[in-house]
């Protein structure tokens, strides 16, 4: 049986970590083999490049440069890492793909969606995960903040104006009216057994 | 006065690195500021790239990979290094420049040339050379092999195979053809003077 390829997105602080794990566990007690990898990295080139773009100071980068490490990255993870634990039958799960790009960079960024995914289309040939499961407080931001006063992941980008973290949210949710049948929007309030059964049942027409 | 920003392409073998520094000498003489720098590299950044590139086997990055990684490289070479020292008003000679990856890349490489011209629109917005030198042996692989008896530079590159060279002389000639008041094919046969000159020749309409 082919592999299946889910990426899990999501903005800061809506427990995506915590659900990328129990989502996996999930999938394992099914008698998936699954694969769990992140990006920017996932492979030996692409965790070289991530080291590149997370060391220094928060302006190293100018946002286009930005911009095409991440796809050079991605790449490099499709290439050596994705491909081929999908052509073994494994199920990959990736904390984040080629969605955070465009939502962040894209979108919020200011340097289009589009233009973000010429990139994906010149690095990757546009290739594309089976289900993409964004997680999102549909209360938005006054959630989040609550959610960051109880000390959960985030500071550097939560140290962003609320408005960055609307673009970033607004991009995921372009995606998802653009591409229905792959990117689902997954309401992350609740406790996480609950959020990990809606991510289940967003993945039902998928699962053996 | 306003910089001007040079490039000097070429294959291997043909004398680029001695005619850049005679040109710096030649252009220092007639009381011009000049700033040398080089492809992958010239700024920080990029030259954290260039080690990600040049380290590591040959088939440490896939051709699609490379190439964004060479436009994120030269969108920081652009903004940290070559614009600065033009606002200054100096001239850059830069050791390659984007025509080298149109060459190697988009023809030679099989990208495409117009796809790796792309990356560079959206890397550096098309910021593009004053003037682009291409240095040529018209008498073609013969006298590149001839030289390299000699024990001149390349050997790695060298190895590949003669199309391989033509191609990437041929992606240089297209340029010429496609742009040029930008890129001029320069004769790199004879002995090193003449061909300085000829290269100040080339570039007699932007001298002072």
């Amino acid at each position: 049986m082919a592999g299946r390829f889910i990426s899990l997105e999501g903005g800061e602080g809506v427990g995506k970590s915590t659900q990328l794990a129990a989502l996996a566990t999930a999938l394992e007690g099914r008698g998936i083999e699954v694969l769990v990898t992140r990006e920017p990295g996932g492979s030996s080139g692409a965790e070289a490049i991530r080291k590149l773009l997370l060391e220094g100071e928060e302006t190293r980068w100018n946002p286009r440069s930005e911009a095409l490490l991440f796809a050079a990255a991605r790449a490099d993870h499709v290439e050596k890492t994705i491909k081929p634990a999908l052509a073994e039958g494994k199920w990959v799960l990736s904390d984040r793909f080629l969605d955070s790009s465009l939502a962040y960079q894209g979108e919020a960024g200011g340097l289009g969606i589009e233009a973000v995914r010429d990139l994906h289309r010149f690095g990757s040939l546009d290739f594309l995960p089976d289900r993409t499961l964004v997680l999102r407080l549909e209360s938005g931001e006054g959630a989040l903040r609550a959610r960051r006063r109880d000390g959960e992941e985030g500071d550097r980008i939560g140290s962003r104006p609320p408005r960055y973290h609307a673009a970033v949210d607004r991009g995921f949710r372009v995606m998802a009216e653009q591409e229905p049948d792959r990117v689902k929007l997954i309401d992350a309030e609740g406790n996480p057994e609950t959020v990990t059964a809606r991510l289940l049942y967003a993945l039902g027409d998928l699962l053996p």
